[in-house]
């Protein structure tokens, strides 16, 4: 069996540890959080990593480190979103697992110690807030995300008692930045860039910075029959032409991503003219600079499109987060350790966070992607390939002894 | 007081009879239609007609007529939509009333006999249809009709028998063709045609046919931020161009409307891509081959859009009500009236449906519009002015004696 098909292997048992039948439910702090955890300590074990349990819900497979050399960190998240799939998350505990047992026998040879993390909540289904593993390593916690409360009216501190974790005691994880010598994690693309380009991993320039605008434009109603169509306030119809362009400006500039996801029209009747429109937008780009000129762009020309519709626009920006940049020295030793196997590398954005996104305020961080089949994520049908997961094994195995070299 | 006054004080008495008190809410059967139907006695009694209900709870004032002359029918509606207005309906119901006031004495001169109709029910709140008393004269009348339920689970027939009329007699109120001279509504206009023309009223040339269509966009769905923007098939992007198409090509075309006033958008998140929208598209038309014409065009060209976005369109038509003409006759009438009262005739098509959409079934129809502030209706601000009522009776009474002369 390869590592490869040993990862698939793996990976379709700890599925079972689900809520759900159709597709994979494991949220944090559940009992299939808990059978999840069993099977990771397995992986872990079986890698001859000394296993444990912090405060924060991260399960951490350390190998020896009796001279306390800094720590590469290997990481990933446990948990699912509902209904969710095999490989988002898990995969890459699963993948930095058996890094970890190829590099057994020859791990005291490296300048640095191996961890690998499996991070309690990531996706934030279950509380109004995520990535508690890595900001309790980072130091960048805030206490308020523990008297969160679920839909039951659990809060997190209670949910994480329940577990067997003292939360009282997460703050205190926070790691001297010189312990650590960088951070690396293994994840499914969510894209179809590879798989366009018929390559099975790539590294990741950067964590995409992303803003979201509440955008309000407002007109006058009347009745779709008496008014005429020229000289009327049709919110829907500027909403329209700013929608079109944020798809067509958005789609010109390279990695950037904008997204109208969802729209609300009132009065909202077949025969009544639009008078409310409301809809968010979401602009990812690897640059802040670019996201923040696209979004000067885009909003002045979408006032344009209001004045000239008689309508006001209103747009309030609901939540920012900067771009967090992966740290060359690591991304290059993946690019390498690519090339090494034989294959053409190549480094992407990373559009969606990770827990590598709050580990970037701890340490230098970097991300390998794996191909995923039809860039689907987050439903059932998710699926890479054991053949990517064993080049994914290979990649971060050769990325590990390049550091070593240079580090 | 100018017969004009008259009519604003008795529009601003009976508005009293309403079920709310912001705006008039007066649904057919109600307590507030039967103390509308005493306001209108008066105002027919005053004006010498003879008073009846008839089975469709059509409210009729007559001029006698001993010698069985045609009968010329002058109408609109006694309901009003909810917190509306106190002009859309009952406005037509109190100038005809004052015009056969001002031509009593000289009625039987008139090679016609007069008829004032207050319809029961033409907005078809109450009831998941309308217009029944003008559909009792043309015959056209649908039984099914009567066993509609309104939100409480009671019928039409039982609420029309709870009123006072028969029901089961509604059927045998069909005219004689033969005995109607035609048919003439007085209604505010309902937009801004007159207003932005600086006139008091104007005739209709033709009550626009209607077009709904269910529209159905299917693209697919993913993650806003992992999915480059190249490749996505985001079904709003292609509503949006769409919509955009719609109002641009629907404004090149003179009187014809176009609308989308809804718009459901599925998975509907902020960072997901949408896979699913649907909107209703309302057209309307004086014309049915240009509405036909614009249909074809605008569905082809949508049917374009989808396929370069890679989404699947869908068009099902959901209503088509087609366009009713007014009678040449009737509405030169109205024409050289106005020119008999120094107006500049104009000649606009009504957008909304009317009493008289019905009516068409049955006997020649026309209407005169009348200026209303802002070409706003169905609002608590619905408003037309004395002055312009006063203008809307004169124009009435002289097309009467127009017809008079020439019929």
């Amino acid at each position: 069996m390869t590592y490869g098909q040993t990862a698939a292997a793996r990976l379709q048992q700890i599925a079972q540890a689900s809520a759900s039948s159709e597709g994979i439910t494991r949220l944090p702090w559940t009992t299939e959080h808990r059978v999840a955890l069993a099977e990771i300590t397995n992986w872990m074990e079986d890698a001859g990593l000394t296993v444990s349990l912090d405060a924060a819900g991260t399960l951490i497979g350390a190998t020896p480190n009796p001279h306390g050399k800094p720590v590469l960190l290997i990481g990933s998240h446990q948990d699912s979103v509902p209904s969710g799939g095999a490989f988002d998350g898990i995969m890459g505990v699963a993948l930095g697992c058996l890094a970890a047992k190829v590099l057994e026998a020859r791990v005291d040879t490296l300048p640095f110690a191996l961890e690998i993390l499996a991070f309690a909540d990531e996706e934030g289904v279950r509380f109004p807030t995520a990535l508690i593993g890595p900001r309790a390593l980072a130091g960048t916690l805030d206490p308020a995300a523990l008297e969160m409360t679920d839909r039951d009216g659990v809060t997190m501190a209670e949910a994480m008692a329940g577990f067997g974790v003292d939360p009282s005691a997460a703050h205190a994880l926070a790691r001297d930045p010189a312990t650590v010598f960088g951070y690396v994690e293994l994840h499914i693309e969510q894209g179809w860039v590879l798989e366009t380009r018929d390559l099975p991993v790539a590294a990741v320039s950067a964590i995409c910075g992303i803003s979201r605008f509440e955008v309000s434009i407002e007109g006058e109603t009347g009745h779709a029959g008496t008014v005429p169509m020229t000289g009327r306030r049709d919110a829907l119809v500027a909403a329209a032409r700013i929608i079109s362009l944020v798809a067509e400006e958005g789609a010109s500039l390279g990695t950037l991503r904008a997204t109208v996801g969802q729209v609300v029209v009132r009065p909202g009747a077949v025969n009544a003219i639009p008078s409310d429109v409301r809809f968010p937008l979401e602009i990812r780009a690897e640059s802040d600079a670019a996201r923040e000129a696209f979004e000067a762009r885009v909003l002045s020309r979408a006032g344009e499109i209001c004045d000239k519709a008689d309508c006001r626009l209103t747009a309030r920006r609901s939540y920012v987060q900067p771009a967090a940049a992966c740290a060359p020295i690591l991304t290059r030793a993946f690019e390498d350790a690519m090339a090494d196997c034989g294959i053409a590398p190549l480094t992407i954005p990373s559009g969606a966070t990770h827990d590598a996104s709050a580990m970037a305020d701890l340490c230098p961080i970097a991300m390998l992607f794996v191909r995923c089949r039809g860039g689907i994520s987050h439903r059932p049908d998710e699926h890479a390939s054991a053949g990517d997961m064993g080049v994914a094994i290979d990649v971060l195995v050769r990325a590990i002894e390049r550091l070593g070299q240079t580090g």
